[in-house]
């Protein structure tokens, strides 16, 4: 199949590397040029979103942010300018499943299928083509969309229309921060208590406390081991989505604000790239503040 | 051994029988009487915690709150009455870990031993011995108590000194109150997007966000499956542990303090007796809510 491929940071670059890997013709475009890995892989490099459209069957797109996809597919030389019908375009970046639904619209009024499909699983999950894809769209457009998704993650789950594949992955983001914080909040407790949060954390594992944040973030609290891991300025991108949507859908998410408040401190402190397991450091340092 | 127990609760009376079963002596108090099937079991009915403590070496408590505890050690008749040197006192209660510390050093003051050793895993964890059990002391005092709590339950972690059995507990309620509420705000958000809840809850796990608590308690949610379970009333008494503990210690638990209000709000709604996964239907309400 004729794969085109937008956006090859960090991500976008090893899952474009998995398509070519597989036979696809790949046409690749990126801001910042195509690396020559990839050319060397046998990608051609193309001059904008629209020479991409031109040449490709399915476009994935893998952008920042919700205004890089707006540009990418409906600025000048956006990929709507070089769409035919009976193309297909897969969104594989993380955006709001509001515009999304928008942003479907337009590309299925052109004759085109329109697939989101997010993922989780980071840096590690894009090199192993072991990521978890949550998937929106018509299910004629996910069943043309999965053999592709197969080649770059592990476990595909179709959850619903258009916009359902960013939703569920506004709701996973939503869960990771608020465990997080709620085993911030207990280990606090417990180091201020007295007792050895590592031992806490040992009693708590196999109960109903237990959860994979417990596990892996709980131990890097432990072990003061911010490294990233998921950076705390990604998380706090993802936190906006799932509160500008509550904002939207008249939902009160009381808890995602209050974790978004604890993000913005760990920035405001200089923890942008801090793992976002560093948020226990926004409420430690509430427990010892001083205002004058 | 002579082992006295006082509190026969839904709790207490399964946990009393399997000592009775494994062939101690028993000796039982409760203000409601001792149930005739743990005297069919060889129980010996006292009439005062006093009393217990003057018959029994090891003296377990498994009481409501932290002022019931308080009257039966302390009050008139109360099991400091009856206590000589060489006993060991052993609460399972439920209470506040600053609290603890200070009836620790009341009985300790007495020449007995104190172990703090709440439990979690329910009535069904209490009739078939499998409780986690969290248990501080000294490592003499949990050594002696040890042999007595694999009775009554399967996992048992010597957390730390006297307190932090219940700092343990009290660590273990946050964070099950508060991956419960992060389950909630994800679901919500997920329903009123359009998407549905089941297939989110689905493609959810196995990835971070993965968690006993998405598991069953957000099955519940999309079930409305809401008997108790744990009830929302007894998991407000134990977020109010970690808030007033909280207080005292100088530790901000904002994510506690929301989760409790919610938490009263379904309470205010007749729900004192839900199931606590049942705390979604207070954000619910909220995206709802009409003032006039």
């Amino acid at each position: 199949m004729r794969v085109g491929f937008i956006g090859l940071g960090i991500m976008g670059l090893p899952m474009a590397g998995h398509i070519a890997a597989a036979g696809h013709v790949l046409f690749a475009h990126s801001r910042s040029g195509v690396p020559p890995r990839l050319l060397d892989a046998g990608a051609t490099a193309c001059a904008s979103p629209a020479d991409v459209a031109r040449q490709a069957d399915a476009i994935i797109l893998m952008l920042p942010d919700t205004p890089d996809v707006e540009a990418v597919l409906f600025g000048t030389d956006g990929v709507a300018d070089g769409l035919a019908a009976g193309r297909m375009v897969i969104d594989m970046s993380s955006i709001s499943p509001l515009a999304t639904r928008e942003f479907a619209q337009r590309i299925e009024a052109a004759g085109c299928a329109f697939v989101d499909a997010p993922v989780s699983g980071g840096e590690v999950g894009a090199k192993s083509a072991s990521l978890t894809i949550m998937a929106g769209g018509t299910d004629d457009g996910f069943a043309r969309a999965e053999p592709l998704l197969r080649l770059m993650g592990r476990t595909i789950t179709h959850v619903g229309p258009c916009g359902a594949g960013q939703t569920a992955k506004v709701a996973n983001q939503i869960i990771v921060a608020l465990t997080i914080e709620a085993v911030a909040e207990a280990l606090v407790f417990a180091a201020r208590a007295g007792a050895d949060p590592a031992r806490v954390r040992e009693a708590l594992m196999g109960g109903f406390a237990s959860s994979r944040v417990l596990e892996v973030h709980g131990q890097r609290m432990i072990d003061r081991a911010f490294e990233p891991g998921f950076r705390i300025g990604l998380h706090q991108k993802d936190l906006e989505l799932a509160l500008s949507g509550a904002r939207q859908l008249g939902v009160s998410l009381p808890n995602t604000a209050s974790c978004q408040s604890l993000f913005n401190a760990c920035i405001a402190a200089g923890g942008r790239d801090w793992d976002h397991s560093a948020l226990v450091r926004a409420l430690e340092r509430l427990a010892a503040h001083e205002l004058s």
